[in-house]
């Protein structure tokens, strides 16, 4: 209970500052393809591909979840991570957009580079997701097969997306010609940077606790004849 | 095995990716304080930190290893251990005494803060897991208290030590010019960095694959028993 609070004010205090380090050091907002737009690349890059996603990852190991139906839970977590999916979709747009503006080429930094694969891999484990856990005729054996591809995917873009936005604000900071010197704008957006690895590590600290996952009754059993079979041998 | 075997091939590649960058596009090495002593800092870093640290990581999950005393290759994982942590230490070295011979300050960049925490807490798991796991002295209680929290911290510094490697890398990028006009260097060193991606989630997915991990004559029968009250309540 206190990793998820914790989860959730480090979540929220991401969104407070990349939002605050775009308004008070960058210009804040518009979408007009200029540097305005651009300062909602890393705004809604932290909300829907760190934050949203973080907390859509985390819905089966809240306990009171676990008496309930896991259709309804199925929904939420694919409705979070719709809406995490849209709004780094979204985000790309707004650096596409400032890039056409001002004549920059895309896809040219290695921060840009893991980022548009975090995206794309996001898109079709999202689709493949609807498919297997959702579909009424995806057949038992497929979502058993998928189930732990899936959640080993989702580990994985979950890092690939911490590992963009720290690249990404340290690339944006760089252009800052006082980063050396210390700036104020620097030590802020580095904290959130901070911040960011902070609520990741949580994140995947309550993922990789056993004690917290939903329990099968399918899983149960073969989990119990496995290690059955172990300790008889 | 195949993974296991991917695991190597990935690693030895990261290594003659990140040294050729370093001598075709960098100039080589020296130990002079010049930026030829900077270029052994992504060398020393991705061999020490990366690539060491995850064959480290992974040992436990080789199954020919499972039949053999454990004491032997706690050994060995602490041996390789201490060698990722001198060259990651020089590699410290090589950055500090570059940017003290042309005075630029220490860490100001985002990447500097996450690197030197990574270092810092690799440190302080090193010593732990010598107190807690190699001095005989060692409670048993300890042990057991300490081991889920050494292989989710070893997990944790391994996710830094892969995002400090490519915000570092992108960083010096950028300070090429031409890095927006995809020269040579830009595209090989970018492609270093989907090589360590790549082999940290190689890494990563053989740690967090249940089936590979080492049975212990204790832990089975404590986690059957938890198991079976799950079924059966």
């Amino acid at each position: 209970m206190l990793f998820k609070l914790l989860c959730h004010c480090l979540g929220l205090l991401c969104v407070v500052f990349v939002s605050y380090w775009n308004i008070e050091w960058r210009g804040g907002f518009a979408w007009d393809a200029s540097f305005l737009q651009f300062n909602w690349h890393p705004v809604l890059m932290v909300t829907g591909l760190v934050v949203l996603y973080g907390n859509a990852a985390i819905l089966y190991r809240i306990p009171f979840t676990w008496s309930q139906r896991k259709q309804h839970w199925k929904l939420v977590h694919a409705a979070l991570l719709l809406s995490s999916l849209i709004l780094s979709i979204l985000g790309l747009c707004a650096v596409f957009d400032f890039h056409t503006g001002y004549h920059i080429p895309n896809l040219y930094s290695l921060h840009s580079w893991v980022g548009i694969c975090t995206v794309v891999l996001f898109t079709a484990q999202w689709l493949l997701g609807l498919v297997g856990f959702l579909s009424p005729c995806s057949p038992l054996g497929f979502r058993k097969l998928l189930k732990p591809v899936h959640a080993w995917m989702g580990m994985a873009i979950f890092i690939l997306s911490l590992a963009s936005c720290l690249s990404g604000i340290n690339e944006k900071l760089n252009s800052t010609a006082a980063y050396s010197s210390h700036p104020a704008e620097a030590l802020f957006a580095n904290f959130l940077g901070v911040l960011i690895v902070a609520f990741g590590l949580v994140v995947l600290g309550i993922l990789s606790n056993q004690r917290w996952s939903r329990l099968e009754p399918g899983e149960e059993s073969s989990r119990v004849s496995i290690l059955l079979s172990a300790v008889i041998s």
